[in-house]
Formats: C-alpha cells, structure tokens, sequence
C-alpha cells in the first residue's frame, strides 16, 4: 500500500535559541532539507518524497531525518552528509552507518 | 532501528483557496492533527508519534495521513475517523479499510 519507495521526513522543527535540548532548525536542518529536495530533482530519483516534519523527539542529535518504510534515522549535518545518504541509502540501499543515531 | 512503534505523519501543508488540489490544512488538518495528538496522550498510548509534515502529494484526499512504518495511508475527515485510526489501527493493529486511499 505504500506510495513512496523512499519517504524522507526532515526535522525543521524551530525552538527559541535558549532552549535546552537546542531544535533542528537552529542547528540548519531548514537549509538541508531544502537541499535534499534539490537533489532529489536533480538526480531524477524516483518513488521519492522528501518532507518537512515537527519535531521528531531527538533534538539533541539533531538535524535528524527518518527514512521510512525502513525507519532508519540519521544525522545529517552538512550538505555532504545528505549527498552520502541519497547515494549510499535511498539509491544504493546500503545503512549509511556513520551516520545513524 | 527504527524508534517509534507507530510514526503518524499529519500533512499540514496549505494552499490558498483558490488552489485547484485544495489543500490538507483548507480542509482543516491541522485542527485533526491537535486531536490525534491529544487523544495519543489520553489514551497513554505508547512508542507512538504524531507529527506534522509538509505535503504528501495526494492533496485532493486530504486531510491525508500516513502511517510508518507499515505505510497505510488514510484520509481522515472527521474526529471520528481519527478515533478510529487510533483504535483499530495503531491500538488494534488492524487496518481500517473504509479510510486508506
């Protein structure tokens, strides 16, 4: 019954500054998603949705991303940490395992 | 790996009226989500997570929800088709047909 061969839900979850568990968004995962998302179009990946989601509870490991139906959860903090798990995960189907929390 | 046992993802994603697909959130997601929230914390059901996300891609269901990681898809209309998800579904570990598009 799944839609999506691969659907990504990225953190942008924003918590004031001050706050103790700190939040994705505060730590870029704004930036990142939207740079999954592009190159997901650009790599004309297909069956694959990358979304924006709340809060995802794992704040202090953030910015996170779940990969569902596995349910595989990574931290991805830099532009090249999302390439790595686009090649490596969503098109090679190989647990970036550097990267799991 | 995965971490929650249920990962219930609410889109929230609003167009403006006009939009020809409409919009989960025109056709009040959000409110829907609140309440799915809020019955998961009544009823202490546990390993569980409501989240917003951003849009699905099956905007003329809506309000449309998914849940991983077994990837069944509902759209939910009424607080009583929430109800229903929590109890059969995500309680019961049955699916409720007359809502999965």
């Amino acid at each position: 019954m799944s839609f999506f061969k691969s659907h990504i839900f990225c953190c942008t979850n924003r918590r004031p500054d001050s706050a103790e568990r700190g939040s994705c968004a505060a730590r870029g995962s704004e930036e990142l998603r939207d740079y999954m998302k592009k190159r997901v179009r650009e790599l004309r990946i297909e069956e694959t949705r990358v979304n924006a989601a709340g809060c995802l509870d794992r704040c202090e490991l953030g910015p996170c991303i779940v990969i569902y139906p596995e349910g595989v959860w990574y931290s991805v903090k830099t532009k090249e940490d999302v390439d790595e798990v686009l090649r490596d995960h969503v098109m090679g189907g190989k647990v970036v395992e550097r990267l799991t929390i």
